[in-house]
């Protein structure tokens, strides 16, 4: 490893899925590969002989950590595969260093020299009246290769493997419910372009963020799950925000945040960066706020927009902006239980009352969508009125400041920026779906990108669970992305193993929604982990599982031996009463091809009238 | 505690929740006490002074353990609650000893004398001809008192806190979604009545399980949960299960389900029954399985309705009863992806195959009716043929058994014998309501009891979230008791903290369930709870919380001094970034009165027709 200052002597790097292999999809152009995982299995054991059972396809977010082949230097970051592609669009320039007035106070400060990333890249922007963002491309007819990538992303091999006779019963899948949604038999670039040029999805890729492995938001598309990383002044550290980010990759996040608000803030998110494959966001406020020691009256225009180029430069992929908290709706939460639970929106909240005036996001909203298109830079509108308990959900504040979305997204469109929606927050059941619809209706389809929604207040500890339960159904109802919420949420900073149970509750509940609304081939990998089930082929359930490490340890727990690896039974039941081995034994005594000979006799019964066994 | 040659010394037996005291509501004779929890809060600190905050009432199925003026012996166990209700309507007699064969043999059995439970009582069964089943009073327009105590049990004080101003706006609750259900306004011992005789709701209260605390399962009132211990061959002990009995109805099951396949079964399931506050449920062809030594084949009627009567004189409340799996079905199981994964349901297909006939339970339901009525033990009439997978959702031998129930259902009613009806299993979001209206269609509204349903397969080890995301749907749509799933689920025999996370999930799933079809006063814990989350009162947060152990926890591991339990922030944001500190200093400037100022603003806003503040 590059000798630097920074330690990460302590971190251990995650490595491959067991079983598994990362491969890319080769893509129309030799530097266009895209990274897959394939999850081997072992055979069918038959009476005759064996029976292959094809590898499984996943979907990876984690990037090179996970490549054999690969070996991550923290401190040179990640190899930069969009590097060319940006270059060669010939609409942007390398600039000598640093534009933002505090980018150029860091990259020269003394204090933090120990702390800074040691090889750090020269930001490039838009040349002058240039718009570099996807959106823009996409209006203009120009498939880009991010969009290819996506689109191969998301199809993940579909096409082969129907057309594979290994995969057809694998790949039933039941009818599904889309809410309306528009899922496409074929995933293709045109697809996608024609998405985002609607408006309808964003591939968040910020031209100075080329080690990036581009994604899509969008209903039409996966499901997608947001892990927040970050520390507070009171506690974490710069090496623990990188294992925090590299092991939620891991797991599965397909995008992260970082919400730090302690120290270095500047410094921890070019270590971030450099070794993200997945678009990060942050919210400038933030740290906008430690600019000024925490006083938000003191916050300005002027230092918000540093800050926004500032980050831009860096490569952050998309920013929370909390324009929508205007002046006239901040009086509508004083009859709530809970107030403004939304950090920035009770930053602003208290400098537009501090100042009387209108919320200077929202004034200034045309200049920093400037800032946007100079660097790809996507929003995502904040919902700073979020209702933080069930007893506000879905109250004139909340929707007051949806409808305000609505217009700010217009106003970005019209710039060609792209635009994700922030949705809640606290949310009982009955009230979740009309989220979804008045998200739909007032911000034109734009993707919409909800924190959970928990459907009850009176579980701390276990938040990722009463949220999973509404990410679940808001997802199925059309919601592009999850934020994830872990069990330390309203109660302290995560650590490491809450974003493990965060992320694999998110994955949870992002694949439950695209079972649901039918996303092709979802199901596949359901049918591979359950005909492994009953098999007994554990290894690969094991494998095929979002989290085998967990899995295993849990098998483990009990019965430990290598040889229960493949035992007929496990400690829940026993061998005796182990239902899936009763009925492979059922299957076994009743026909050779049992398949069929229970098929016919099903027949038989039928044509004999259902008498033929009484 | 009594001397016993069962040891219970590495047990710690759960104590009272904090800050709560067990409380009891005065029926309308002097031993009709039903049980609650009382949560006292401290006060709100105002600018000026304290604010009283009034105590929440809590649902509570811990029995006496949580009692601090009670010291429960184990091998006493516990109060018999309900003994002169049932002596008192003098329709059953006392016998000197058990009738089955088996109970008599393990009675005077040497060898497991060390672990029979001290005191064996005598049990009780009806007189020749008479009916003591709940329905069957309920029919003849009788209130028991165990519809009485089950009103005032699930009313939990709510007409005297609706009269209590202290509580108006505490009560407040959105509206609700119902799906058909008609909740009361008013829980009276009339309504209980009518529900019970209608069959739509069931009390199991088995007249040999005197120590029970009657509760009731049905569409109409709150939502249940159930969860299941039992040792299996491989591995648990008789105090182990006693210990996950008494932890699991601490954290909030509302039933218990014996499933031991392993070692003394017999003796387990007394010393579990003498210490159940809640309903136990079996079932009961496990045991008939361990007495045949694990072969299905040799399954008889006889021993069958030996091993029933044997567990209705210990006191068991429930029995699965796979009836519906019928002969002519399994066919229709030939071209699943994983057959039939119930253990009773596999066990009987064998049982049918191997004979050629039809299912045993199937042909002599009604003497199984006469066996229920004369002990009041109810049907949960099993759902052998749930699907194992998504692939297998909603399939054909999954509808033909639920007919099949709902038959059954019908037949049971004729000998008013209370019945609810188990449902599946692994379900993707888009088909679980189908399985609630086909019930309900089906089975006349006989109580739903579901596993889960899991919505995806992709995640052993979290299987209690796959499950808790479908089990707030179906239980939202109708379900009146949802049986947990643990981590360990399809992985290895749960153990006491796998109990905990599946319990808490549980109570989730089930609570979001009420706040959506709208149970009255379900929305108070929720705005209690968030009322002290916004008032930085720590401690109270904890306390109204489902796990106030795990979540004072979670805070303490990064902000552990006594001091953080009354800051204005935790190590989550911090103290500069906190929303809720924030909100609370807007308040604080904008208004001594702030909700007052705020809202008074927010009219004077709407007077100038939004221009106030431009």
């Amino acid at each position: 490893m590059r000798s630097t200052a920074v330690t990460f002597d302590t971190l251990r790097l995650p490595t491959a899925f067991p079983a598994s292999q990362k491969k890319y999809i080769q893509g129309s152009r030799p530097d266009l590969k895209v990274p897959y995982r394939e999850v081997s299995l072992s055979p069918t054991r038959l009476a005759q002989g064996t029976q292959e059972n094809p590898p499984v396809p996943v979907y990876d977010s984690s990037g090179a950590f996970s490549d054999s082949a690969c070996i991550v230097d923290l401190a040179e970051g990640l190899p930069k595969l969009r590097r060319s592609w940006i270059e060669e669009r010939a609409d942007t320039q390398s600039m000598s260093g640093p534009s933002s007035r505090y980018g150029r106070q860091r990259a020269n400060g003394l204090l933090t020299s120990e702390l800074r990333f040691p090889a750090l890249p020269r930001p490039r922007r838009a040349l002058p009246g240039k718009n570099v963002s996807q959106m823009h491309y996409a209006r203009r007819g120009i498939v880009t290769p991010e969009m290819e990538f996506v689109a191969l992303r998301e199809s993940m091999r579909i096409d082969e493997l129907r057309a594979d006779p290994a995969y057809a019963a694998l790949l039933r899948a039941h009818p599904s419910r889309d809410f309306g949604a528009r899922l496409p038999a074929q995933i293709t670039p045109e697809f996608v372009r024609d998405e985002i040029a609607a408006g309808r999805a964003i591939i968040p890729a910020n031209i100075n963020h080329p080690e990036l492995e581009p994604m899509i938001i969008g209903r039409n598309f996966r499901v997608k799950i947001n892990g927040n990383i970050g520390n507070s002044a009171v506690t974490s550290s710069l090496a623990e925000e990188v294992d925090k980010m590299v092991w939620g990759i891991h797991w599965g996040a397909d995008t992260i945040m970082d919400l730090s608000t302690g120290k270095h803030i500047h410094e921890i998110r070019e270590w971030l960066l450099r070794n993200a494959p997945v678009p990060l966001g942050t919210v400038p406020i933030y740290q906008a706020l430690e600019k000024v020691g925490g006083r938000a009256e003191e916050l300005s225009w002027e230092l918000m927009r540093d800050t926004l180029i500032e980050q831009a430069e860096q490569g952050v992929d998309y920013f929370t902006i909390h324009a929508g908290v205007r002046l006239q709706w901040i009086p509508l939460t004083a009859n709530r239980l809970t107030g403004i639970v939304s950090r920035g929106g009770s930053i602003l909240a208290k400098w537009c009352l501090a100042h009387h005036e209108e919320n200077f996001l929202y004034t200034h909203f045309d200049e920093i969508c400037e800032i946007m298109k100079a660097y790809d830079v996507s929003f995502s509108l904040g919902d700073g009125l979020r209702p933080g308990s069930i007893y506000d959900a879905n109250d004139e504040a909340q929707f007051a400041e949806l409808r305000t979305l609505g217009k700010l997204t217009e106003k970005a469109w019209n710039n060609d920026v792209q635009v994700m929606i922030e949705g809640p927050g606290h949310i009982p059941m009955q009230l979740i779906e009309e989220n979804m619809t008045e998200e739909l209706l007032h911000c034109m389809n734009a993707p919409f990108y909800t924190l959970g929604p928990l459907t009850t207040d009176i579980a701390p500890a276990y938040d990722h669970i009463t949220s999973a339960i509404g990410a679940a159904q808001i997802g199925w109802y059309g919601t592009a992305m999850l934020c994830y919420v872990t069990p330390k949420e309203h109660l302290g900073l995560p650590d490491k193993e809450d974003v493990r149970a965060g992320i694999v509750a998110y994955k949870i509940a992002a694949h439950a929604a695209d079972l649901a609304k039918g996303w092709p081939g979802a199901q596949l990998r359901d049918n591979a982990l359950s005909k492994a089930r009953f098999e007994f082929r554990w290894e690969d359930q094991f494998n095929l599982s979002l989290d085998p490490e967990r899995a295993r340890e849990y098998h483990d727990a009990t019965l430990p031996q290598e040889a229960a690896k493949t035992e007929h039974f496990c400690s829940m039941c026993g061998p005796k009463f182990c239902s899936m081995k009763i009925t492979q034994e059922i299957r076994d005594t009743y026909g050779t091809d049992v398949h069929d000979a229970m098929a016919e006799k099903s027949r038989e019964f039928r044509e004999w009238n259902g008498e033929i066994y009484r």
